[in-house]
């Protein structure tokens, strides 16, 4: 027999039960708060047209390189979804009778052949939040609001970075970066925290960005003054999109303020975030504790994304937010927190002989509602009194001849020590066994 | 602008909030029942070495036809998994510290390039239990007790057919089938339910079996007697597969009887499994009353496959049960079943020009743990009640000045009519408003 190499494919891995449970968790949680803030599930296909996915509202050419793209036997073009957001958008493309607002969300796996490092992947899975039909800023609060819930209940602390792209592309405009560089340098920015400063203004002179203008932005990304809308202000007159992007960040602050959550969000000009699809609002969730340092959620406003796929003038107010479930994983790293003593298992059935028997106490238990583990090795009763003691079971029921016999069952509480008996009738048909 | 032809990949669909509500009903219910039995959650990638997923291991000939496959940057051959039985054993491959028994479930897509028709699909939901290291037909047992209780739990009736292939490739042998047709002719019974018997024999005919053989064949799936364990064993002493196959069908009856479930699951001859991994039990889930004629779940124990991945001569005794999301999600059929008419949302806030104020009462209630609704549309506030009423929403608050000038809210029932107030101080900061 050839003996296989058994190993992943690089950017993807298994999460064993100790993880998954972790993992399962942090699923639920989310979506137990996307429902209490009214998001209506969606589930959208993996296999997309490749036509599509590269579509211009699409992810933008960095993601288009990071594509997996196949055929079927109907010789379709195919790509696996990089995102859930241009399948939401393909979906309000393809229902015009959806009632707006619609506030949706959605958790699946998205794939990018992309650089892989701790908490990134290939295969990974994101959890998206999107709101269309809203134009007001009370959407984007209501995200952030909803974020920070999400994440105190995952006991994370956290801080929301936020910006406006009008405000930083007005400003870059009045630093004097051409219309053709634009989305160059602010994809060059978006690298701030990871690259630093000097490498930020090294690229933008790579990209022959003149001196002066060059110098401008050095002073606005070193000068505190920037990150005070009063400032700012003084080049409203100037610029229509420093006044707009200030007008929509005064509205959202107000919200804020309001909710009490100005302490956890906080403004930063120089916020870029890479893709070219946000047209007002953009935010980014980081680790108060910055044990991570890249983002784990992050979104904003994209006005023109659905109405672009559908080719029409229209405009759909759309505002998302997308957290990462692999790097939330990472980030509450179970590895290094106390172990959870109790398990999940309420009791475990051993039987000794009376398998039958002990698989009917099981899933009596279980219609009760309890979690239940039907013992099934045929190791020593002594192992696996200790093996349960050490998983942190709660109880344990041995069922024997005698057990049968006497139609009574022991429950050995392995925290107190104490033993309880019940009546239990042992008969051919499960049915009211316990009496 | 160029309009772009929306339309999903044949074979893959968008699921729609309604029809998402349904699924994840069903994705809840499952995963429940499997914590409940004891299974461990496990999560393996969608991606895969096209080598691994087309070992002899894997899904047999026919399946690998239909497999998709691609490759990454690094120019590996790659597949999309085709199921969750593979990607388990891998699983055990590659951590043979493992503690068994083990079992584990894990719920994710799955991908086939074959013919679509109701319910069957090219992206597709599959919900797995597998326990290996269990010899004993007791994991049968439980799989099976644990399939009744879920689809109890789902409110669908169902029979459980089962078999064993042990005792199937004996009477085979029995009638005449050659080693060389074995596996063809199991591939043809299998299709009995689809297309009957003539069909069966017809393709048995273009098989060259010889005449006497399907003769045998057309006497076997006629005649009632070989529906019992007693005629059956009149061949026992001539075959050594029918033996063993009879002895482990009687060690699962008494399972099954002695749960009272051996009315829910019927013995069948006839019942083949196409895949060839399998090894002794076989069995499949059916709709009581039919309205889907193929099955809803199935399983069956493959004694051999792990250790065939492994390379290995060891025995990994392993049983598995699968449940396929979508064929559940159209026999639950949820457009003829009644409407639930409460909604799952418990409060609508309606701002009436108050907005920062209404976004404030939804996050306290939200805090208190309700599904609470912001209502963001500008529409008219009789037009919104009309709406809350026909979604069945229980409660509605309606925020305008008065309410904030006063510091109170008005919750209106909307199955009483009745109206209360409630204190609620407004304030800038979120904290204790409910006094």
């Amino acid at each position: 027999m050839k003996k296989m190499d058994y190993q992943n494919v690089k950017g993807t891995q298994d999460y064993l039960p100790e993880a998954e449970k972790v993992r399962r968790d942090i699923r639920r949680t989310l979506e137990d708060v996307f429902i209490q803030y009214g998001c209506q599930p969606l589930e959208t296909p993996i296999l997309n047209y490749s036509e599509l996915l590269a579509s211009k509202y699409g992810g933008g050419a960095e993601i288009l390189e990071e594509m997996y793209t196949l055929s079927d036997r109907g010789e379709r073009e195919l790509a696996l979804r990089y995102d859930l957001t241009i399948p939401f958008a393909k979906v309000i493309a393809m229902n015009p009778a959806q009632r707006m607002p619609f506030k949706r969300y959605e958790i699946g796996k998205v794939f990018r052949d992309g650089p892989v490092k701790r908490g990134r992947f290939r295969e990974f899975t994101q959890c998206d939040v999107d709101i269309v039909g809203v134009d007001s800023k009370v959407a984007e609060a209501e995200l952030m609001i909803m974020a920070i819930d999400a994440f105190k209940k995952l006991k994370l602390e956290i801080l929301i970075q936020y910006n406006n792209r009008k405000l930083l592309v007005g400003l870059l405009e009045e630093f004097g970066i051409s219309i053709n560089n634009m989305n160059k340098t602010i994809l060059i920015l978006d690298k701030l925290e990871k690259v630093g400063v000097m490498n930020v203004l090294k690229e933008l002179t790579e990209l022959n960005v003149e001196r002066t203008t060059i110098d401008f932005i050095e002073k606005f990304l070193k000068e505190e003054e920037y990150r005070s809308f009063q400032y700012l202000d003084t080049f409203s007159s100037l610029n229509r999109n420093i006044k707009e992007g200030l007008k929509e960040l005064e509205e959202l602050k107000s919200y804020l303020s309001y909710l009490g959550i100005d302490g956890e969000c906080v403004f930063n000009p120089f916020l870029a975030r890479g893709l070219e699809i946000y047209t007002g609002s953009v935010y980014e969730i980081f680790l108060k504790d910055a044990s991570i340092t890249s983002s784990i959620g992050s979104g904003g406003r994209y006005d023109n994304a659905i109405g672009g796929l559908l080719g029409s003038d229209q405009t759909f107010s759309t505002v998302g937010i997308s957290f990462g479930l692999d790097v939330i994983y990472e980030a509450l790293n179970p590895k290094e927190r106390i172990p959870n003593k109790r398990s999940e298992v309420d009791y475990i059935i051993i039987p000794m002989g009376a398998v039958k028997e002990a698989l009917s106490v099981a899933t009596a238990l279980r219609r009760r509602g309890y979690v239940v583990e039907l013992e099934m090795s045929q190791k020593k009763i002594g192992k696996l009194l200790n093996k349960a003691n050490k998983d942190g079971v709660g109880k344990v029921v041995v069922i024997g001849e005698d057990e049968v016999k006497r139609n009574q069952i022991t429950i050995k509480d392995m925290n107190s020590g104490k033993e309880t008996t019940e009546t239990y009738v042992f008969n051919e048909r499960q049915k009211e066994n316990f009496s």
